[in-house]
């Protein structure tokens, strides 16, 4: 008996070669032209600003869109969780970094065994840590391996989320790193994830200056220690240029310029960096249709709304209330409303929840009217939780 | 190559017999005794009122706890979704309800394939129209068969979302519907969402009263052309009391009470419903502690948080903040927070959407602290959304 995703992807695969029209609703869609201009944008801005460019996969969860990033010049790319890093891994991606801590032994285990894989493939594997308890879990599922994962130690650089709370506390987890043989200290992990969404250009760069002068001062004390931290990654798609710029970051973990959410399109422009285009769309249906609005049959399980709700490409439409299976719609024009069965194209509020609500994402070519259908994506990593 | 779905399922498989301890996180847990105890109630309570129970699939999105309501006398499942009603008959659940609109030629060719399909198996499909464009295209996919689907006008009472906007606009439906003989004229949908999460009692009879009045008004003009609705069908886990003691409800489409959300037990309790328990979970870790504050291992791509951040269970805390793999956690009381590795449980904020994160379900018996793990529930129905 096939599983629903299995009859999803007969679906699906059936459209490749067919107009957008075929395309039944709800459908997670990616205007690979667009895609591919972002790619591409975020590539060369990188490499003109000398700094890596690691993107993070937690936003497609798609091993080749990865692929893709990385044969455009990424050095790897960064994930959350251990299964992602391993279902990435399982798809062909060799260097990875989990920018985040794992506590618990029995997933440590499998960290040590995904690193002892990708070492063995000529690949890499990096983990971020913020405890004295994090290292020696970490250092005793690596057992007696030499040199075999890169770990970064993490600082709160304003996000009040993980890492060490003050730049003096990356010392001592430093040295415990260096301590072990196993474990390379490879650096500082930085992310002020609030930052990105700062609405103006003042703000963001107000909460940079703080995230620049908290990595200089953990580097300083732990230089001065007689310890270095090589690299220090961080960065996001709402603030990029300010880390590259600023002359202590060597990596950039953006990952929401591939795609780009309605929530990232609220921020003020900053003209030191690159804009980006929306690529990524729920195709939809007016499903219903009653005096002074309409519903369309996408809601909340189609695409997330925890940053916002969607806004409607292309339509003097906004969306004023989104259940599970349905987004209502209000005309914000005298313009009159769509009629039923009329398909509206909805930009995510956030993309990285929404593609994880997805199996595949459907890949167009030619614009979302008269463009066709040329690809599937798997998003490898859909689910992805532990 | 295995998928990561797969991964995850070897993984969990090799917990059953083993203590909640062995639970990696994050993992989505159903206390089962606390969720057969719930099941039970509002089986007795529909039987009790003599009222039908057709509780809603799109919650929990799986064919065994479907097939466990129904032996407990459930008449059949509500979906929302053809992709739903597909999966889970295939899954052995032969008498659904697709309680939402579905307007597209070729979704409405599945649907006339799934009521033939469970027809021959002695079972039967019903679906919600608000639309004589809806009926008309319904129809033709239905062909020559005759009898072949239950027809419910929806009635908007009160969500402003889908549904004909007054009752008058009953009759025109009900009389095309009549006018087909593949479909049935089966009765009124008449859901009020908003009315389930109005928080004082007082609030939500006045909600009801409204719905009371114009579902008896579209019966009575219905009935004055000479036709009939055989069957009003609504309620939700909020208001089912109301509805089950109006005289016009037949049916109650209740599902939340099953696993019950942090969102429904924000609800002042009417003592005209039976109370239930929290049987949900996601089972978490401290991964990160801060003065001040801790972090747990899920996020809202764990479990959702559009109806509001999750409580934790048992616990002096509360969240402050959630991303996609966090959420931060800080105490209500003067005791300690909790160390680095600590299991926390969480209560979601909204049942439906968070199962729809998970590909099983971890089944427990014993409760949280010393129970085991007896059985994984597979959820058929998750991203099924067209």
């Amino acid at each position: 008996m096939k599983s629903a995703p299995e009859h999803l992807h007969a679906r699906l695969h059936s459209l490749i070669g067919q107009s957008v029209a075929t395309i039944d609703t709800p459908a997670l869609v990616v205007d690979l032209d667009a895609m591919e201009r972002n790619l591409q944008k975020m590539a060369d801005y990188a490499k003109a600003h000398g700094v890596k460019l690691r993107p993070h996969a937690k936003m497609h969860k798609s091993a080749a869109l990865s692929l893709r990033q990385m044969q455009a010049g990424a050095v790897g790319m960064c994930v959350q969780k251990t299964s992602e890093a391993e279902a990435l891994a399982a798809a062909g991606v060799h260097n990875l970094y989990i920018s985040n801590e794992v506590i618990a032994p029995p997933k440590l285990q499998r960290v040590a065994a995904l690193a002892r894989n990708l070492q063995a493939r000529g690949g890499r594997l990096a983990i971020a840590v913020d405890s004295l308890l994090g290292i020696e879990h970490l250092a005793q599922a690596m057992d007696s391996g030499a040199n075999l994962i890169d770990v970064f130690v993490e600082l709160d650089v304003g996000q009040k989320r993980c890492g060490v709370a003050e730049p003096a506390d990356v010392l001592p987890l430093a040295q415990a790193i260096a301590s072990h043989p196993s474990l390379r200290l490879a650096g500082l992990q930085a992310y002020n994830g609030r930052a990105q969404h700062l609405r103006t250009v003042a703000e963001r760069r107000a909460a940079l200056d703080e995230v620049i002068a908290r990595v200089q001062e953990a580097r300083r004390i732990v230089e001065a220690a007689g310890l270095s931290l090589p690299l220090v990654t961080g960065a996001g798609s709402g603030t990029f240029g300010l880390e590259a710029s600023s002359g202590v970051f060597g990596e950039l973990q953006a990952g929401s310029y591939l795609f780009m959410d309605a929530d990232y399109a609220r921020n003020e422009a900053d003209p030191a960096q690159p804009a980006f285009e929306h690529a990524l769309f729920v195709k939809s249906q007016v499903m219903s249709v009653s005096p002074g609005h309409v519903v369309v049959d996408a809601g909340h399980k189609s695409h997330a709304i925890e940053s916002g709700l969607p806004r409607v490409h292309g339509e003097a439409l906004e969306a004023t209330g989104c259940s599970d299976e349905h987004t209502t719609l209000r005309a914000t024009s005298s313009a009159p409303l769509p009629t039923l069965g009329a398909t509206l194209w909805l930009i995510p509020g956030h993309c990285d929840p929404t593609v994880n609500l997805h199996d595949w994402i459907v890949g167009v070519r030619g614009g979302l009217q008269a463009g066709s259908v040329t690809e599937l994506i798997r998003v490898d990593a859909r689910g992805c939780l532990d």
